[in-house]
C-alpha cells in the first residue's frame, strides 16, 4: 500500500470539499441564515487540511488497482464525515450520527432520511442535503480527474473504482477526457431539467434542489409530502428526467457524437425501457382501482416505477398502501436498479441481463454438454472475467444483503421493515416498505443499525469491493 | 430426446409405485380403514399402466444428459400425480388441488401441508404422507438404480439428475453398488432411529411416521403440535438424528469403510456442524427470557435450527414468536440448507462454503490482479465448471426465487408471509413465517399460488435444472 498517496488524494478531496461547501454559504448569505457559519467554519477546516496536507508531495506514484479502491473509499468517508459536521453544529439533527447518516444518505444519493419534518430546516440546509445528491451522483474523483492534472497511471483505477457498473467504458481513449464528457453531459442535463421545472412554475429554489436529487437519482425532497403538492406537469418532467438519469451516459456521448443509430442500439438501454414499460403497465392495471381515472393511475405508477428503478427514491403517492403485487414489483425494481454508467444504484440493468443470459447458457449447456456456446451483449462476447465478475458481484451482494439484515433486526422491527430497509440502502434508493415506507422514515433504528445502514449505503454505491477491501488485511500491507 | 427410453422409465417407477402404496394399504387392513380400498385401486391401475406400458421395449438406449434430466423430473410427476389419487379419493382432502399439494409436499421433502387438523387423517393416510417423505429423501431413481440391473450407460445421468450438490461423489467405481450403498445407509439410520424412539416411549405408529419424516428430513407430523407433546427424550432424539440425515452420506460411508479419519476431515460436515453450533447459541441467548430455563431455552434453539437447516421443518415450539434476531437466523438457514448428499434441501452448505470461498479469493484478486490462486474444497482444486455451475446455480435460485413471490403476492398476503412460504417451499421445509408459521398451514393461499408452490417445491428437490428444462423448447427436439 502506497500510503502518501492516498495521503495526498485524501488532501485533494479536502479542498474540493471547501469548494462545495461555499455553495450552501452564499444559499445562507442570500436567505439571511446563521447557519451559514458552521458552513464557513467547517469550509475553512477543510481548506487548510487539504492545503497543509499536501505540501509534503507523495514520495513514490506506484499505485495500482488497490491504491484505487482505498483512495475511493476513504474520500468517500472524508467527504462524509465532513460533510456531516455543520448540519450538526446547525443545532437540526438530534445527534452527530443522524446528521452523519444523514450526509452519507446524500452523497451515495440513497435519500433516506431520519427527519420527520424537513420543512422545518433551515434553507442551506436543505440546499447542502441536496447538493451532496449532485456530488454524489457522478462522483468527486471523477470530478477531481476531469479538472486536475493528475498523472496518467492511475486515472483509470480510481475512475474504475468510483463509477458503478461491470465494466467501465472509457468513451474516449483518454480518461480525463472521458470524466469531462460526463460532466459536461451531467451539468447541461440538469440545466435543462431546472429551467423545465421553472417553466412548469415551480419555484427557484424547489427547481434548483429537485433538480440535483434527480440528476444524482438521490431523492431528497424540500417538502414533507416529497413530490406530492406539486403541480402534474412537475411532477411529469421530474419522472422524464429521473428516468433520463438512469441510462448509460454512453447513450448521451454516442448522440452528441452524431451516432443516433449506435445510441439506439445500446443493449442495456433498451432492456431499461423494457421493463420500465412492462413495469408501469402491470402496475397501472394492479391500482387502477385506488385512483379515479386510468391516465391517474399511470400517472402514479410511472412516477413511483421511475423512481424506483432509478434508485431515486422521490415519492407522489404512499406505495405502501398499494396491493402487494404492485409493491413487490417495485421491491424487485429496487434491485435491478437502473443502467451501469449512470448515476442510479442497485445491481445494475447490465449484470441482471448478463445474469439471466448466463442462466440461459447454462440450460442450453446441460441439453447440448460438448457445444460452447458465448454470451454476447453490447454486441461483443463478454469475457470470462466479466462472467466471474458478475457472479461474484451478486453472491457478494446476497452475503453483505444478508449479514446486514441480521445485525439490524436486533431492534426488533418487523422483517418487512429490516428486508426492505437494507434494500433501500444497499440500493442507494431511500424508502422501503412499512416502518421506512414512504411516508416515515429512518428515525426508527437504534444507533448500531443507523450504522449497518450507513456502510451498506456506501457499500452500495461504491459496489461493495473498495469498502470490503478496507476489512481485507492484505490491503493494508505496505509495498 | 429419446422418447421411447422416457417411457420405459416412466413405466418402472409406476410399477414402483404399485409397490409403495402397498404399505398403505397394509396399514389400511392392520387399522380396518375402508380408506385402503383407494390405495389399492390406484396400486393396481400403477401396475397395470407400469406393465402395459413397458411390454414394448425402447427403439434405442441413446441417454444423454438431457434424458436424465427429463426422465427424473417427469418420474417425480407421475409419482405426485399417482400419489395424490388416493388421498383425493379417501374424501378427507378439500379437492384434487389440495391431495397433490400434500403429496408433492411429501416426495420432496418440504412438510407443508394445507390442513389445520392432521389427527383427523385415517392412519393409513398418515401413513402414506410420512412415507413419500422416505421415498422422496434418497429417491426413487436412485433406488430403481440399486435395485434394477439397468443397462450402463445411463446410471450416472440419472444419478446425478435426482442427487443434490453440485457435484456427485460416486462412493464407489460403479453407480449401480453406490446406490445400494447409499439406499443400505439409509434403511439402517431409520431402523435404529424408530428403535430409540420406541425406547423413549413413544407408540410405534408414531415413532414409525416420524422417523420416516426424520430420515428423508420431510416434517409431516401425525398430531397438531409437530413435535412440542412428545418426551423430552424422544424430541433429543429426534434433534439428533435431523442433524445426522443432514450430513454428507459420504462420511457414514467412510465410517464403514473404517477410514475414521478421512470422515472426521471431511470439509462440508465440519462448516455444517460449525453452522448449527453458532446458531444454537446465538438463538439460546436470544430467546433465553422466554424459557424457564438455560437448558430449555438450548433444547428449544437446537431442535429448531436442527429442524430448519435440514429443511425437516419439525417444530417444539412457535418460533414465529421469538425474537426477530432469531427468526431471521433461521430464515437465513432455510437457505443455508444441509449438506449435498445428505437428504436435506437448500442451497446446500458445499455450496454456500464455495461461494464463500469466490468472494475471498475476488478480494485478494483485487489486491493482486496477476496473482492466480485456486479454490480448494474437500482437499481438492474446484474445477472452473463447477465454479460457474455453483455460481449460475445462486442466480437461477434467485430468479426463480423472485418470480414465485411476484405470482404468489397476486394473493395479496403480506410480504413476510409470501417471501418466507417461497423459503419453505423452494428449500424443502415446510413452515415459514406470520401466515404460514409453524403453527398455521398453507390453506391461506388461492390455488394458482399453490400451483406456483409445488412447482417450487419439485424444483427445490430436484435442484432446478431438470425442471426448468422442460420448459426450454429444445430439450424435446427429437435426436
Amino acid at each position: 500500500m502506497n500510503y502518501s498517496i492516498i495521503r495526498y488524494i485524501l488532501c485533494r478531496v479536502l479542498e474540493f470539499q471547501a469548494i462545495f461547501l461555499a455553495l450552501p454559504c452564499l444559499a445562507a448569505i442570500y436567505y439571511r441564515e446563521e447557519e451559514g457559519f458552521a458552513y464557513a467554519a467547517v469550509l475553512l477546516a477543510c481548506l487548510l487540511l487539504g492545503v497543509a496536507g499536501k505540501i509534503k508531495k507523495p514520495k513514490s506514484t506506484v499505485f495500482y488497482a488497490k491504491e484505487g479502491f482505498v483512495a475511493v473509499s476513504l474520500s468517500w468517508m472524508a467527504l462524509s464525515v465532513t460533510g456531516a459536521l455543520p448540519l450538526f453544529l446547525s443545532g437540526e439533527f438530534p445527534s452527530y450520527t443522524d446528521a452523519l447518516f444523514e450526509t452519507i444518505s446524500g452523497l451515495t444519493t440513497t435519500g433516506a432520511s431520519i427527519l420527520s419534518d424537513v420543512e422545518a430546516l433551515s434553507k442551506c440546509n436543505l440546499f447542502w442535503r441536496s447538493f451532496t445528491h449532485w456530488i454524489g451522483g457522478m462522483g468527486v474523483l471523477v470530478l477531481i480527474l476531469a479538472i486536475l492534472p493528475l498523472a496518467g497511471g492511475y486515472n483509470m483505477h480510481l475512475m474504475r473504482a468510483e463509477s458503478p457498473g461491470p465494466t467501465v467504458g472509457k468513451l474516449v481513449p483518454r480518461v480525463r477526457h472521458t470524466a469531462r464528457i460526463l460532466y459536461g453531459i451531467y451539468i447541461v442535463m440538469t440545466v435543462v431539467q431546472i429551467l423545465l421545472l421553472l417553466l412548469s412554475g415551480m419555484p427557484p429554489f424547489h427547481a434548483m434542489t429537485l433538480s440535483f436529487g434527480t440528476a444524482g437519482t438521490g431523492g431528497f425532497g424540500v417538502l414533507n409530502s416529497s413530490i406530492g403538492s406539486y403541480s402534474i406537469a412537475s411532477q411529469a418532467i421530474i419522472t422524464l428526467f429521473m428516468i433520463l438519469f438512469g441510462v448509460n451516459f454512453s447513450v448521451y456521448y454516442l448522440i452528441s457524437a452524431r451516432k443516433p443509430k449506435q445510441a439506439f442500439c445500446h443493449e442495456e438501454m433498451r432492456y431499461y425501457l423494457g421493463i420500465i414499460f412492462a413495469a408501469i403497465l402491470l402496475i397501472a392495471v394492479n391500482i387502477r382501482g385506488s385512483f379515479s381515472s386510468v391516465a391517474e393511475a399511470f400517472h402514479h405508477a410511472a412516477f413511483q416505477v421511475a423512481s424506483i428503478i432509478t434508485t431515486t427514491g422521490y415519492s407522489t403517492a404512499d406505495f405502501n398502501a398499494w396491493p402487494e403485487f404492485s409493491k413487490f414489483i417495485l421491491v424487485a425494481l429496487m434491485f435491478v436498479g437502473a443502467c451501469a454508467g449512470s448515476t442510479g444504484g442497485g445491481i445494475k440493468v447490465s449484470r441482471v441481463v448478463i445474469m439471466l443470459k448466463l442462466v440461459k447458457n447454462e440450460l442450453s449447456h446441460l441439453i447440448h454438454p460438448k457445444r460452447v456456446r458465448q454470451i454476447h451483449f453490447e454486441h461483443h462476447v463478454v469475457s470470462k472475467d466479466v462472467l466471474r465478475s458478475v457472479s461474484v458481484f451478486f453472491i457478494t451482494y446476497a452475503l453483505v444483503y444478508g449479514c446486514s439484515v441480521l445485525l439490524i433486526s436486533l431492534d426488533n422491527l418487523d422483517f418487512t421493515t429490516n428486508f426492505t430497509a437494507v434494500a433501500a440502502t444497499l440500493n442507494n434508493i431511500g424508502p422501503g416498505l412499512n416502518q421506512v415506507g414512504p411516508m416515515s422514515n429512518f428515525s426508527v433504528f437504534s444507533q448500531p443499525a443507523k450504522y449497518v445502514l450507513m456502510f451498506d449505503m456506501l457499500a452500495g454505491r461504491l459496489e461493495l469491493f473498495p469498502l470490503l477491501l478496507l476489512f481485507t488485511p492484505a490491503t493494508w500491507k505496505r509495498s
